[in-house]
């Protein structure tokens, strides 16, 4: 014979999944999300656009309005770059630019705490 | 003589504005979100699914294809209705259905915090 379990005997908790994301505008103009802070992350590591760009399988020029977007939005740019030359360009991530990131990591982490909490 | 702070300075954490959605998944597939927990709200106070579907400015069509959808991927229904007939059709909210959207809301207000929380 059946249990019988009452109330929410019939949600299937065990197959649901807490799920959702994240991001960040400023004012109201998106800002930062999981994909930027990945790019920022890459020319942090690769000290490259056009690498950084490689290793998440865009284009450069997607890369680049993206860096543009993000340095027009916070006023002080998040990436400082230079195109080219003899020993080729270059990209560094600003002191504010690491300092976003260690930010988005905390809500991003607190956030992946929360979605637990319902599990 | 502008005044001197130290640390996080820069960022410019009044205009930060700390944002996200969630939904829930049952299994792999997508099951529940802000706009199908909304259309069953509209079903439960209308007690008709093309009501609910000119409030939500989608066509009956839609809505019913995303009541088959929560059906089917609930096993068990949320919404049972009955189309046409003499005194029009019908459309109700399972109990199950209720636990759901109760489940669902309770789950939003919690993220809600948690992104006030930041601000």
């Amino acid at each position: 014979m059946a249990k019988k379990t009452s109330g929410t005997r019939t949600l299937k908790k065990n197959k649901l999944h807490f799920n959702g994301r994240i991001w960040i505008d400023m004012g109201k103009k998106a800002f930062l999300g999981y994909g930027r802070i990945e790019l920022l992350e890459h020319i942090q590591r690769t000290g490259s656009i056009s690498k950084a760009a490689a290793e998440m399988k865009m284009s450069y020029r997607q890369a680049w309005e993206l860096i543009e977007d993000m340095n027009h939005t916070s006023a002080e740019p998040l990436v400082v770059s230079q195109r080219g030359g003899k020993g080729g360009g270059f990209a560094l991530l600003t002191p504010i630019a690491r300092e976003y990131i260690k930010l988005f990591k905390k809500f991003n982490k607190d956030f992946q705490k929360f979605l637990k909490s319902y599990h």
